[in-house]
């Protein structure tokens, strides 16, 4: 089935007429109509089709959230939870039109313990403006998926990103949730205490749920000491499998890594480009390390050994905050320096993840498929944690590329769940992966079904996602 | 209402007693119903009256699981899943009677992947088995709750331990579980990728289920690299507070404890009358670190520092395995040590777990209530979680000190949530803690029970654990 008919959710037309009046009436200028709104919040960052919302709410507190669900339930219209915007799978489409719930008037940080490492926030505050935030307190928020997105959207499609070999992802850094479900009622899933063995782990069933079980309005998050020190280079080598043993190696060794980016040949020469680097167009691991003085220079110097015994080299590496900014910004500007090698494209960005023993492997099957099919592809990965990111340049209006990016990313997805990985890593299902969550998990799917329909028996939270119905 | 009550589950005789014979007849001598066999099914490791199940089968692999659950689901019988029997809180218990399924045949390691750090086990291999089978790969599985448990008992309980500060709890630790359904299904809830995004997170539902929404029958755990330096050592603090402020900025500074645990002044001269220790009789903090050989020096100079700081000392520590087993053999022993303190009497263990900045507070307040109690309770911590034990000595044959017990669990338990902490930071609810979890976390015990009730519909799955009727 393609992809534009999986998504379609039947409307409610009676229901949602009826809300948007009541919704109107209630909030004002808080709930918008527009037709910019409406698209710019069922932007999809892909070439999966913008689906509106009918209308867009902004409230200021969880009551206000609560008032706004109980008014589609009783009216049986659908809800789509909004933060940044910057998810990668569709996960902000109006499937079957209704009410997107806009975070970012939510966006204070309610409450930071020091003590405790912890920190309570609204869902519309983002990573950045915490971490501003934080700057005073010696403490930060490291989970960085790239985008400047909102927290509550962070932990609604289980982020992670470069850093998560180390502070690991969403799913283990949120304390607790506030969720209003979809009876209308606000639950906290959990006290303040670092660990818990009470009951069912209501906080991880939602970390990850999309919006389909619950809307996040508050989460409680662990913080961490800014390590006092961080040292970080980049390190060619002569092939990627010879970098995933390099990384394979370090790993084994209990080395620390706080990040270890792989960017591929074809990446290397696109940041080239881009930021008239003097790299090789080779493949780089971009690495680094968090801790003492002395642990991260002890660190970059056993990595530096192991890249060496697999013909990496040569590894320059630095504590000083401003080199090491230098040699990781070509990194960071991988997405600007990406669009340079098919200038006036549009991109579709994919993640698929693997044990780490499959993905030179994984990686390189992906490379000749992308060189076999005529495709412009550049790869980057997080691969501490065998993650990795494609990003095919297409023109996202052209229906035979569509077709053919769609034929692409399903042989890497299937790929990936053959070496007993997963078709996503960190972006989530929304609709894009809809069709392979069943060939991953089996069964599995069956009870996530049930789950959803036990919570929201009248499907209205953020419907037509991560869910395929049953055939 | 008294926990004798509370516990109590009807019994479906008429499908008990079919069920009996079909197994029976299926599994001849690995189908057990003689008296013995069942009491010790039913262990409780507390004054929780034994609840013995009709019959205990040892199954062999998953699908003999199937079987079973199948048979029982067809009669409406409950099923009690057995590991080593160590839980606290009368989790094995069979409430309603019905069949207990005694994991121990099924405890093959069935595959070790060094490259990605994982393997995937039986349910009824024990955490000792386990790294006795890795010892030759450089590799261990860190999670360590005191018993050497089954590993599929300690993901059934969200299991911890000592060194959870720095490797984790079983949330952290499994990639992924196969699980029996109540409708016999057996499904996979992850692939072996070290991340993913894809769908509701039923590996985290199930670890902590205790049984209730299905029946673990294999494992994926994260292993790690042996660590090439070890070094531990014994602090001794003039009060619980001085120790808990020394735990707070330790883990502030991002020093990575691997073990901090807490051992009070009672506990202490237990463990002194036991071992013939030359200890001073006040609190102490004994700690371990794990990493390089430069780098566990450094931790364990700064944990040093940071101990006087606030009144600590001697640190006395070492490099030196034996000379730290010695060090850390009289917290080894607490258990046989507390004993000690009054012959012949049992014992409650109970655990609670607050935000670090509550500890001392926590933990001082619940000395006041001992003493004032007249018990004796000697009290240890994983402290860098905010997670403490207290063992109460008591004659569990004694309906005044039975009644007496509860009243001061309570007292500890609404203490640590009224801090923001939790009834349960290790131990699990089982039937112990089933009064406390509304208390602590509201409504979202209802959605905890509509869960179970989906998947779970006739209520077979060790019926009568973790969710007190709603009333």
């Amino acid at each position: 089935m393609a992809l534009s008919d999986l998504i379609r959710v039947e409307r409610n037309e009676a229901g949602i007429q009826s809300v948007l009046g009541i919704l109107k009436q209630r909030f004002g200028e808080r709930f918008q109509t527009g037709h910019d709104v409406r698209v710019q919040h069922a932007h999809t960052t892909s070439y999966i089709p913008n689906q509106p919302p009918d209308g867009v709410a902004f409230p200021d507190s969880t009551e206000e959230v609560q008032e706004i669900v109980r008014v589609c339930a009783e009216h049986r219209v659908p809800i789509v939870p909004f933060g940044t915007g910057t998810s990668l799978e569709g996960q902000t489409n109006a499937a079957g039109g209704g009410i997107s719930i806009d975070m970012m008037r939510m966006d204070r940080v309610l409450e930071v313990n020091a003590a405790d490492l912890d920190c309570t926030v609204q869902p519309g505050v983002t990573r950045e403006a915490l971490n501003t935030y934080l700057r005073d307190t010696g403490l930060f928020f490291p989970i960085d998926p790239g985008a400047n997105a909102s927290l509550g959207g962070m932990a609604a499609t289980r982020a992670s990103g470069t850093n998560a070999v180390r502070y690991g992802t969403m799913k283990d850094n949120v304390l607790s949730l506030t969720a209003v479900m979809a009876d209308g009622r606000a639950i906290t899933t959990a006290q303040r205490a670092r660990k818990t063995s009470a009951g069912y782990d209501l906080t991880r069933l939602l970390v990850g749920s999309e919006g389909t079980l619950g809307v996040i309005t508050a989460l409680t998050l662990k913080l961490y000491g800014i390590p006092q020190a961080i040292s970080g280079g980049v390190c060619p080598f002569p092939s990627v499998e010879a970098a995933c043993n390099a990384v394979i190696m370090t790993i084994q060794m209990g080395i620390p890594m706080a990040r270890i980016e792989l960017v591929n040949a074809l990446q290397m020469r696109a940041l080239k480009n881009h930021s008239q680097l003097d790299y090789p167009e080779s493949p780089c691991l971009f690495v680094e390390f968090h801790g003492s003085e002395a642990g991260v220079a002890e660190q970059a110097e056993s990595f530096g050994e192991i890249a060496a015994e697999f013909g990496g080299g040569p590894f320059l590496w630095t504590k000083v905050a401003e080199e090491r900014a230098k040699l990781w910004k070509a990194r960071h500007n991988a997405y600007w320096a990406s669009l340079t090698l098919r200038p006036g494209a549009g991109s579709l960005s994919t993640d698929v993840c693997v044990p780490i023993s499959r993905l030179a492997e994984c990686i390189t099957e992906t490379e000749a498929d992308i060189e076999r099919m005529g495709l412009i592809a550049p790869i980057v990965g997080h691969v501490g944690d065998g993650n990795f990111h494609t990003m095919v340049l297409m023109d996202q209006k052209d229906p035979r590329e569509i077709e053919k990016v769609e034929e692409f990313v399903s042989r890497l997805n299937l790929r990936a769940i053959s070496m007993d990985g997963t078709c996503t890593g960190e972006h989530g299902i929304g609709q894009g992966k809809m069709t392979f969550l069943e060939r991953e998990l089996g069964d599995s799917v069956d009870f996530m079904r049930m789950i959803k329909a036990t919570l929201d028996p009248q499907n209205i939270l953020n419907p037509g996602k991560i869910l395929p119905a049953k055939h």
